[in-house]
């Protein structure tokens, strides 16, 4: 017997039908790249997207054909996405710090035909056109006033395409499973990896996203996405902000303190979202100009775990509530939040520190577990820390063209790559990488338990643990510091800093001080680099 | 170009499942029918779920197989649902209000191969167990101590099929279009015909009504569900609830104004959800006791429009946010909800109200327009009144066996048989049932709009507005009204009341005082018996 529901597809232009239909007048803010603030509305914006559909269409964008964005988060990108996937393409995000090589090898992979970009970064795709010979045509997101000088062949100008269109069109019919988006995860190790969104995955997490306990948009919010839109989907809001009609303020190129802030205060944000970066400029822009965040109700924190010294300074000196978020690529990508459960908010403040460094509940979608190496479910007791395994609609499947092979297991679980423990109401908490952990006769050690501590030292400005080989316990932890500039304590100190604070068999055999610690494109500590830097070091234990 | 996520279909087991998994401490509490109060908790309803759904499955039910349900909000008939949708079946509610000869009809008619019932509805199925020639056994929703004398043949104990079971099974593989519930809509002509709900639905639907403008019940929340399960599948609360992880609190039968101001306060619940009769007789109780409300933060109210002297009370006196709501059996059922808009937190009282007792924005995930009598669209003006149409993934796009033919229009618009506006801020009210609609002249009179005023009047009790034959304008509008209990004002006095609050041309052209105003079995007036009660009736001014 089957259900008599209607037959509804789930699609990406039924989000942008919503907002236009139902929130019409709401705003959209960007700061261009430009440099001025820009005003416009949903209703514009669905009518611009459908004349840029239209333009795109007319340039050959029909079904599952690839179209590149390499673009700030504006009202420009934000339309070229519900274009792109509204005519039945496929918007795949460039993140303009990947290395050349690796934005050539992307676009040559995902056969990128039409590469729509921002003025800034015109002078990248000149350097690598010719090693380009798929792409038929770089878009500039920007008017005829602006457009620049460049070497960049077939070049069009993004506001020329739209006024040439009258908007008198439908979207393109699909399937909800059709693709629709496209990013590639930057992974340490081999050729980077194209995870394919579909429509029925967008629209799933952004409800998902916005549900109470989730990011939770409401129609009365305004939303600062920083996070950008060509990395791990700007986490769903995108799709969640128009959903639920709230305005959204698009940060383009400038995401430094003083302008975060200018836009926090001027445009009266109450919920924002980025990563650990991010505030801690802002955090240290605040500290030196004294001034506070009167408007903002609540961060979303993710992309790497929140220092409890962030949390602490939200939460007790500026009165913002912090949510700590984790997610990849693979997840659309919001997995988990970490919402308060009933009682909680009655706990102390360092209790609910406690609380809120861990990285959260799954949110309804995704399912969630830690094995270990057999594979066996490991106990919520907030210790056992084991593989992190995710299930779910819109988590990944495969990668693009087959890459990386069969990632399921036979039960359909996505191994993270993170190592986590849950606790017992269900807080996962990330403790490492699995490459990551340094494995000392037979046990684990959490090296990012020990960064996060070690950053706690005030002369120390940033820390990595890497395993080191040795005799008898197969690896032991080496701490890596850069110290913060003027300083000069001794390894010592640092280690005396760690003690009780850790399993004394956790404590690092050694401290090397470096002038740099090397990061990947997405700004992670690149630990195979380190690895490789320190591989004949010898510990003084050895 | 197909997507690459995972192939996870949306199915109702899987909210149970991640309730269990991540909130299965939270408590439901629920006021027993046989009258105490009983906790239970996500893991305990999730293992007595699965036992559940063993012992149907032993009892014959598959996949397709439909099982009634005659049963308050409790514990039991929430496990019941999981268990007969996770064994693969159609969960039937069954209104203990409608006429026996209903509940006959629609039971043959869906061919409920089981029935679990409260036993306080023994004497209704005891009644007509003869016509159901279909029912192979009837499950007694409680334990063998109290288990009732009855002539019902096949009886069997609900908490015995339970504790025959050990819990150690899978739910059935299904199809996310597959369906799991079936309410009857209890049509005013003709027989009551059969929305049935898929899991892909219930999720959606599920999602929809959990995110932060929609019901946006939190994992913190103590939720009261007094809309009953067996009407409307409870707002999506079943669903929504588990999905958030929050507290639900279920009343059992008893749903009086003491009763429910003990859940409310006893249970600190912080967003409840009823029809505007029970908000009355609530109300009376507080104002008869001088009770307060000190938890309850939201209210929603729908199934009929609020009155506003309900809203003031609820918002002025109680400090407790109404949230209007709309929704009908074939919407799954909720269509919008009057959650504020940016800036209108700040207007004054009364225009806040004036918002309110609008009927709200529609969520994501359902489509809306009103049309003319020719189908065209009528503009966004809050003037303008039609047809009110919809279409999403959680609307019916059919009845069960194919009754009522076609119920969608070429487009796979479904027309409510809701009349009402939608103004320039997408704000939907209704202004009357298409067929109740008083046509004057060539113009449309809501007869709501001025029953909802006349009941405004302190000596007025209940209102009905039906069109009466008239030699000049074919209909005119003539008020019906109840006088409250002692009172005797004149036909002048209450339609000077109505005088300068609607256009003169929309005055009742007389006023006829009954004892009783007719209601169907969920409450509403019955216009139609009213219509032919008055059909001989002259007019003044005829």
């Amino acid at each position: 017997m089957r259900g008599l529901m209607q037959s509804w597809p789930l699609t990406v232009p039924s989000v942008i039908d919503h907002a236009a239909r139902w929130h019409g007048e709401r705003e959209m803010v960007t700061r261009t790249v430009e440099g001025a603030i820009h005003r416009t509305n949903y209703a514009e914006l669905h009518e611009r997207a459908r004349k840029l559909a239209q333009a795109l269409r007319r340039l050959g964008v029909g079904k599952g054909q690839v179209v590149g964005t390499l673009a700030w988060n504006t009202h420009r990108h934000f339309e070229a996405w519900y274009a792109i996937m509204g005519a039945g393409g496929v918007c795949h995000t460039l993140n303009p710090r990947l290395f050349a090589e690796q934005l050539v090898y992307i676009i040559n992979h995902a056969e990128d035909r039409i590469i729509l970009l921002d003025t800034s970064f015109v002078a990248i795709l000149e350097s690598i056109q010719t090693q380009l010979p798929n792409v038929a045509a770089y878009v500039l997101l920007t008017d005829r006033a602006h457009m620049p000088d460049t070497t960049l062949s077939n070049t069009l100008c993004y506001e020329e395409l739209i006024a040439a269109e009258d908007g008198n069109c439908d979207w393109t019919p699909v399937d909800e499973d059709d693709a629709c988006g496209l990013c590639y995860t930057s992974g340490t190790t081999g050729n980077p990896k194209g995870v394919v969104y579909s429509h029925r995955s967008n629209v799933i997490h952004g409800l998902a996203v916005n549900c109470a306990d989730g990011i939770g948009a409401r129609s009365v919010d305004n939303v600062l996405p920083i996070v950008p839109m060509f990395h791990a989907n700007a986490w769903g809001l995108v799709f969640a902000g128009p959903m639920a009609g709230c305005k959204l303020v698009m940060p383009g190129a400038r995401l430094d303190g003083e302008n975060v802030c200018e836009l926090l205060t001027g445009e009266r944000v109450s919920v924002t979202a980025a990563v650990p970066t991010v505030w801690m400029m802002l955090l240290q822009y605040l500290e030196k100009t004294g001034a506070t965040l009167p408007h903002l109700k609540r961060v979303i924190i993710g992309g790497s775990a929140v220092p409890r010294v962030m949390l602490e300074k939200f939460e007790r000196d500026y009165g913002v509530e912090v949510v700590h978020a984790w997610g990849m690529t693979e997840l659309s990508p919001v997995g988990t939040l970490a919402s308060f459960k009933s009682g909680m908010e009655n706990l102390s403040f360092d209790e609910r520190m406690d609380i809120k460094v861990k990285q959260g509940r799954p949110i309804y979608s995704v399912e969630m577990k830690v094995t270990d190496d057999a594979g066996v479910d490991l106990p919520h007791d907030g210790k056992a820390f084991g593989h992190l395994l995710v299930r779910g609609p819109a988590i990944a499947g495969a990668y693009l063209k087959g890459e990386g092979g069969q990632i399921l297991d036979e039960e359909g679980w996505f191994d993270t790559g993170d190592v986590a423990t849950i606790d017992e109401l269900g807080f996962m908490q990330i403790t490492d990488r699995a490459k990551d952990v340094i494995k000392s006769g037979g046990e684990w050690i959490s090296s990012i338990e020990i960064e996060n501590l070690a950053v706690g030292h005030p002369q120390v400005q940033e820390a990595a643990v890497i395993g080191v080989a040795h005799p008898k316990w197969d690896e032991r932890p080496l701490l890596i510091v850069v110290l913060a500039p003027g300083t000069t304590p001794t390894r010592e100190e640092i280690l005396a800093y760690l003690e009780g604070k850790i399993a004394k068999w956790w404590m690092p055999d050694d401290v090397a001080f470096v002038a740099e610690i090397p990061h990947t494109a997405t700004g992670k500590i690149q630990k195979l680099t380190l690895r490789k830097q320190f591989e004949t070091y010898k510990l003084p234990t050895a």
